[in-house]
């Protein structure tokens, strides 16, 4: 008996394992998506970031495009652009170590542990305890002939006994339920109630005491990595945390990218899909860890920019990365999380925090309100570094906030052997004055690849060394020291030598000038901020650095690259995942709430693309630390000191 | 071939010559629902009430219990109780034309029209014209690089701009289609936006100008009649009105007997259907008649007593009946009608008027509301006469209320000719001084019955006329007046005789009992309201008459059978379906909301069941027009200058 032709074929990935069938014709990098691999790809398919390298068994097994990305060896290796090559029969890929986004192993974020302790900050009285939603065990005094208040009423009177609620209001099916309930229960019921703008909800009525469950999970919806923390709302402490990656990051590795791909394959359900389903699996995962029912988390809060939570509520993001740049709300009201698919309580709410503008989302409210900011009475400066670089300056009585456009090279984009924070990951790199390297990685692994606090230490070692100059350039001879050779994008100094199954790591030049530009952005859009307030560096009482670093970041080198203000090192302080904190410190308080919405309609945006100044202060701060060193003595003095 | 044994039979009824099919062994009355006739129908089919007789064509078509509710004359003619008769073959079943609600000509509600003119009050300045819901149309500035407000916030500046809403919210499905439909109107929208407790919901945007296309529907939900009416909330004019008979009614006359129904059937599924049904029965029948699309109606609003609007929402009725005499909800909040089953705009909002007790509803609410009572100096005494009759006494400065068991007698209920004000009901009657009666039927049509104002004058003349002494007891000789006969309900009298096709049409001794009793328990319940206040008649200033009496009621009558207080006839106003008019009033003014909240809350409830004094009020109340001849003495100068 003839087979029928054969249309499906299986493909397989190495070192994983994870197997999937496609129809011949299939797209790798779809394939792997399919598989449950998430590999890097900056560009969203489009063929020209080069990061979605893999190796094929047979090159006959798949039909590749001619790229110029592609080194003649590895052309020679079987290595192929998942992204530019399509499934001809079943395939055996390789996927190289330093390439995967491994979701089978869910990262866990590194700065997630230093705000567990979060909860003591906000006992400590910044702001009062005081959950959006809180759960309440009502003894209600039964009807009678004296007393024959209906049931909703009788409910309000018992929920204002105890809390101070002037405006509420009841859904209809928890109306419907609640006669059933309160007989059921003998008027013993436990009544969960959450804020919606100035109204508060009655979400659930439950029989019983069931007012020691009470979770929520706040939720850090970066572009790259999506980090959850689970919460105990009657005590105010996290529970556990997780992360992974946003799985979105196949359609681009930055958002405007995910908007144009959305927007060409008409996907915006597939990207609210993604990263609604990253979110779900996050609860799912903290859930079935802690042994919680999804029943028994009430609230989701999420800080994120201002795609991330477009796309999360699919709501219009097209005219985020069009002129005028409008969102279609930065004040995003509570819905039911259900609404939006979040799989917690049915009757759970799914809480927003208020962005700033379209470049300047939730997350910087929320690291302004974390980071207290707003309290102070001296003049403050703020910086995130991820995928963008935003920087908020201000005090008490003001606050300004620039976007840069700064690109994502100190999350690893466009430098050849970045990568996030995560195991065998170059944190920390010291050259010594003999020369020698010294390196840490993130636990401990043999090094596959360099971390942003690595990039940063990276940079400004080579700099204050004096192998590279002010202008970013190598000043070593390649034939006096072999570590700097001619490679695919011009110089580059080998870092580590190949050891074993391990490739070498190197900094190129491209990579050298893409992180110079990255700080260049930041440190514009600082000088743009300062100059508009008038603002000195030597006014400056503190300066709060935020972003995904990891836990070793050395921020004296961020002053040594120029990328933040020259201001005495014990003013500059590293505060890691602040969306996420500010997340935190919302859910626990409604004070925070309106705080934040206070900070995001308060906030003034420079828009630096049509600022006239912007330009030339990009320019200017394009090199080692600056044009202008005067605004960088301690760097000056530094690199006397090691020469 | 043989054929298949038949199981469903044919049921015909005439005269309206609807057929329906069931299977052998269906009830009769159910057999009529399902054809689309409504046999009036007291008990609920449990037998004893004997209003659902129908004609069968032989007595072998059906199998009947025995009972003691028909004569032997109707037994020989074929007259059977629906509710007790089982159909066996095919059928043709003839119902007496007094006893149908006839669903297939819905009825206009007799007093709609007196309530058409409600819009001239309101704009005369008792209410200030601010309807729940509003549609405003919006020219708003698109944003541009200089104004990057998120559409949200736009939107809700641009609102704020026409009225004041501090507090707005906006549902997701609103949120999600905001961004395109502005972009598509070019920022030119009409929004939705309607009163949710003390927040304002956007409730729908739509593009263009479609400001002048906003409708709304109040509704009465009685018992036994729906009333709407169609309202223009542009212009506060009421476009059209329209009534249909109570589809529940099948189940019980009145809604205890529906609700011991409903939980003995689990049906309550059922009843919330048919009222449903009937609510969109009315609507569609008004929105076809004015060419208005259903989306343009934006709002329905309620009154009702406790159980209809239970019903109408599905909420726990079952302890409405049973002691401590608990409603779900007094104050229910609003909902998206659709949530309830009403087809009008998807996200229009469903408001049900407040309650004060499970025994006086939102219909007496409204009625406070629209005879404004409580705006007057002065006391001033409301009795609405339904299915039950509610009392409410009181001023600017207190209300008390209460609501006695009366009974529907003088909805024809309990009354063997009686019947709803309609087509062939006697609605006045006069006996001359020679004797001889005059009377008037709606529509002028040969009198099939007698409705609430014919049956309050009857019992009156009777009585003026000497025809029946105080206890009601006929004093007229039937061997000298061949008008009194002995009849099944013993003594009778005969006010129409039979001509032609129609019956006679008479008043028998157990009619009059159950009339006095209605009216006595309406006095005392004024009675005791008065003596706890320390109000006498003479102090009232004046006297509000509520009810689906018909248009003509003579209210000196009320005053003559002793069921309102003794004052001048001038102080006594007959003021029709105050129901619906209130229902209008805050349709029409969020400050007429704001006031029936206040009159619902603040009204003092009084239970006579359990009150010391009632029972023998109610004794005292039980002669014409009382024990106590001093509180009536125009009734006793009547009665002289009759004699």
């Amino acid at each position: 008996m003839e087979k029928s032709k054969k249309k499906n074929c299986t493909v397989r990935f190495e070192p994983s394992g994870l197997k999937t069938e496609v129809p011949i014709g299939t797209i790798l990098l779809e394939a792997a998506h399919k598989a449950g691999i998430y590999l890097s790809s900056i560009c969203g398919g489009d063929g020209y970031c080069g990061k979605c390298k893999v190796i094929v068994e047979h090159s006959s097994q798949v039909q590749s495009k001619p790229t110029a990305l592609l080194t003649p060896d590895e052309v020679r290796e079987n290595v192929v652009l998942a992204c530019q090559s399509k499934v001809l029969s079943d395939v055996t890929v390789t996927v190289p170590k330093s390439h995967t986004l491994e979701t089978t192993q869910i990262l866990m974020d590194a700065s997630a542990h230093r705000f567990s302790q979060l909860a003591g900050d906000i006992r400590a009285g910044v702001f009062e305890f005081d959950p959006l939603v809180k759960k309440i065990y009502l003894e209600i005094t039964p009807p009678s002939v004296q007393d024959h208040i209906a049931d909703h009423e009788r409910l309000y009177l018992a929920i204002r006994e105890k809390i101070d609620t002037p405006i509420m209001q009841t859904g209809f099916r928890v109306l419907q339920k609640l006669p059933g309930l309160l007989m059921k229960s003998g008027y013993k019921a436990t009544v969960t109630i959450g804020r919606r703008g100035q109204t508060t909800e009655v979400i659930e009525v439950e029989a019983g005491d069931r007012s020691k469950r009470n979770f929520a999970v706040a939720v850090d919806l970066g572009t790259t990595t999506v980090v959850a923390h689970l919460l105990d709302l009657t005590n105010a402490t996290t529970v556990d945390t997780e992360a992974t990656y946003n799985s979105q990051i196949n359609f681009g590795e930055d958002y405007i990218r995910r908007i144009i791909y959305a927007e060409e394959n008409d996907a915006f359900d597939e990207m609210q899909n993604r990263i609604v389903h990253d979110v779900n699996n996050l609860i799912v995962t903290l859930a079935e860890r802690k042994r919680i029912d999804l029943q028994e988390i009430t609230t989701v809060i999420c800080a994120g920019n201002t795609a991330m939570v477009h796309f999360l509520l699919n709501l219009d993001s097209t005219r985020i990365r069009r002129e005028p740049y409008v969102a279609t709300a930065g004040f995003v009201p509570p819905i039911r999380a259900a609404e939006a698919g979040i799989q917690i309580n049915k009757r759970g709410l799914l809480y927003c925090l208020p962005s700033v503008a379209v470049y300047v989302g939730s997350d910087i409210v929320a690291g302004v309100l974390s980071s207290r900011l707003f309290t102070q009475k001296g003049v403050c400066l703020f910086v995130d570094i991820g995928t963008n670089g935003e920087v908020v300056l201000g005090n008490r009585d003001w606050l300004v906030c620039a976007s840069s456009s700064a690109g994502p090279a100190f999350e690893g984009s466009g430098v050849r052997h970045g990568m996030r924070a995560g195991a065998g990951a170059i944190e920390q790199l010291n050259i010594l004055e003999d020369g020698s390297i010294e390196f840490k990685t993130i636990g401990g692994d043999a090094p596959v690849g360099i971390c942003g606090s690595g990039l940063l230490d990276t940079l400004a070692e080579l700099f204050v060394s004096g192998t590279i100059d002010r202008t970013g350039r190598f000043t070593i001879d390649p034939a006096t020291d072999n570590r700097l050779s001619e490679g695919d994008d011009g110089l580059q100094f080998q870092l580590v030598p190949a050891v074993e199954d391990n490739h070498e790591i190197v900094m190129t030049q491209a990579d050298i000038n893409n992180l110079v530009r990255s700080k260049a952005g930041v440190f514009a859009a600082i000088k743009v901020l300062m100059e508009s307030t008038q603002t000195k560096a030597e006014n400056l009482e503190a300066v709060y650095l935020a972003g995904g670093f990891g836990n070793f970041l050395n921020v004296r080198q961020a002053v040594t690259i120029g990328m933040l203000p020259d201001v005495p090192i014990e003013k500059i302080h590293f505060v890691g995942n602040t969306s996420i904190a500010g997340a935190k410190a919302v859910l626990l308080s409604q004070k925070a709430l309106e705080t934040a919405e206070e900070i995001a309609g308060s906030m003034t945006y420079f828009d630096l693309m049509s600022h006239p100044g912007y330009m030339e202060e990009f320019i200017r701060a394009s090199f080692l630390p600056h044009t202008d060193l005067s605004l960088f003595p301690s760097v000056i003095q530094r690199q006397k000191n090691h020469v």
